[in-house]
């Protein structure tokens, strides 16, 4: 029986996943040149759909990786000399300073317990910090920052660079990218996408550090550091072969969204997310983690389990519904939801009807 | 029209894979979680089928990456720590070396001119050199190196480290893995995918030397390093969401390979080459680039042409054959033809053909 996955990445495939890879093996895109007119127009054509839908500057270049963990570290060589700062609030905040750690920056940190968020206000940001790291959704414990919190926070830190972890929300958070000097995310969650493609946006002033750096003390990586592939970047080029396929894939996907709209997009999450935390909020059964409102995820619910949570995931299987388990230690005691475009209100209303009988 | 891609990769796909796709397509391969139990069965049995298909022993693990460039940076950051040696007699070797250079190394260099390969008893290999890096077939010149030689080299420095560049002829070179430390290769050259999976082969030596440099001055990298791939290879896993989808494809493909039998999959290639080479050697529009017989490439065959490459490139073309260009500064007077399994006899007969009336 075919699922639908309700998990937070790798999740539910986008609808009109199946006919554009369809087209893609007819056309065989899987075996055209990197360095062929055809890969520079299908690179040009991705970046053009990103561009529009997320309203990304000139300014920046539109990079492939393979995974968004590949980006955190590419920042961290290419746009931090000695100190970056991180907002630490789940798994893969820290997991973002981690990195800087392990390849030797020195790190500051501001920490929240899991289940809470950052508010502009309470953030204190080191006076010799490079680059603010800032994750705008938390996969691990459903948190979101606020887009006008992140705006303010790098206006009153206007000489840093601020990097935004997007892997699990873009393209919903409509990040102002005349501030945004670089955020990523990755294909496998909103774009419904099969995992396997990072995307790096980095404007300037990220390439200005990197070319800095580049002659410093230490290296900032051979393989993808900014300034090659920008150079590559400038003819829609890739320094080594990229995933041409999902570069394909997602230009299509990106042009789906543009086609229904950003702004219905965004308020369909929107409204999908109310439906979910009126259900759990209700139901005795369950009940919000995240207890700020102004904090909770609209895209990775995550709802305690008065049952352990693996009898509410197996229930909701049995109607072919997946479910995620809640992370780490929550594994047993939370369920996570995500609510990407790739499932719509009718889906979410099955979800939550099969929930409720739970 | 269909064409049919001689191409060195990307190149033709396997004929299996449109079904491969299909059925990971029908069981939603591209939505589970890299944390769950379908994950790790299937990591496990593309390791299985790998490790039968090119005999990798169990103290090798095999890991994934996005692309074989990416590998080339890790073996430099995971293996050595001051020092490296490079045999570079093409583009891509070249490159290799420029990896080593860009992350701080310092690197030993012994060059052929493009065409040209190595023997064993010309190889000086430096005093302080940790690791020795081989370029088993340079895809830019068609040159080969034997995998005799390649063997003989580990073992008359059977203390320093040797890294083989497989990329663009695996799973042809039938190396001796309880010799060689580490090997890498891409999954869109011989092994008919589209691109996205660099497949990362390394041993417990490498692991040692990376345990050991982990705490020295110089940072491991935070993304793909070999004991955070190595921890997490033992319940295959990956430290971070990998492309899954490709993962399948190659453990399905592997397993294609091993029901014809790696030896089969050998002679076929070398009696297609032996085809293109007499071929090249007896037209008087050709001529073979590599002079030396036992440096010549089994899966990338180079030939210079009377005519422009265009001309020749286009006429193919026409009868829906794809070839490439020659590489770089031969771009105009060389074409390139790959040798994979992809293509059979019958299609290489009619390669000839064609290319036989330009």
């Amino acid at each position: 029986m075919k699922q639908t996955y309700f998990t937070a990445g790798p999740a539910e495939l986008y609808p009109t996943i199946y006919q554009h890879l369809q087209t893609a093996m007819d056309e065989q895109i899987g075996s055209i040149s990197h360095r062929s007119a055809k890969f520079r127009s299908l690179y040009q054509f991705c970046v053009e759909q990103l561009r529009q839908l997320l309203t990304i500057p000139e300014s920046h270049g539109i990079y492939f990786t393979g995974s968004a963990s590949e980006v955190w570290e590419r920042i961290m060589l290419n746009c931090v000399e000695h100190e970056s700062f991180h907002l630490i609030n789940g798994s893969f905040s820290k997991k973002f300073c981690e990195y800087a750690t392990a390849v030797h920056k020195y790190t500051h940190k501001q920490e929240k317990p899991f289940g809470e968020g950052f508010d502009y206000g309470e953030v204190q940001v080191p006076e010799y910090a490079e680059l603010i790291a800032v994750t705008h959704n938390e996969t691990s414990s459903g948190v979101q920052m606020r887009t006008v919190d992140i705006h303010k926070l790098k206006r009153s830190n206007s000489k840093k660079l601020i990097a935004v972890d997007m892997v699990s929300s873009a393209p919903f958070p409509d990040l102002d990218f005349s501030l945004i000097d670089t955020a990523f995310f990755s294909v496998q969650k909103a774009f419904g996408m099969p995992a396997g493609l990072g995307v790096w946006i980095a404007g300037d002033k990220c390439l200005e550090k990197a070319e800095l750096l580049k002659h410093g003390d230490q290296h900032i990586g051979a393989h993808h550091n900014l300034p090659t592939l920008w150079k590559n970047f400038q003819n829609y080029e890739t320094p080594a072969t990229p995933n041409v396929l999902f570069i394909y894939l997602l230009g299509k996907i990106a042009q789906d969204f543009n086609r229904i709209g950003i702004e219905t997009i965004r308020k369909e999450t929107e409204e999908k997310a109310r439906m979910l935390y009126k259900f759990i909020e209700s139901h005795p059964e369950f009940s919000p983690f995240v207890k700020e409102e102004r904090h909770r995820s609209r895209t990775v619910v995550v709802a305690n389990t008065q049952k352990p949570s693996a009898d509410v995931i197996s229930k909701a299987k049995e109607a072919g519904l997946v479910v995620g388990s809640g992370y780490g230690q929550f594994k047993e005691t939370q369920i996570r939801i995500a609510n990407f475009p790739a499932t719509n209100t009718e889906q979410i209303s099955q979800l939550i009807d099969v929930l409720g009988r739970v």
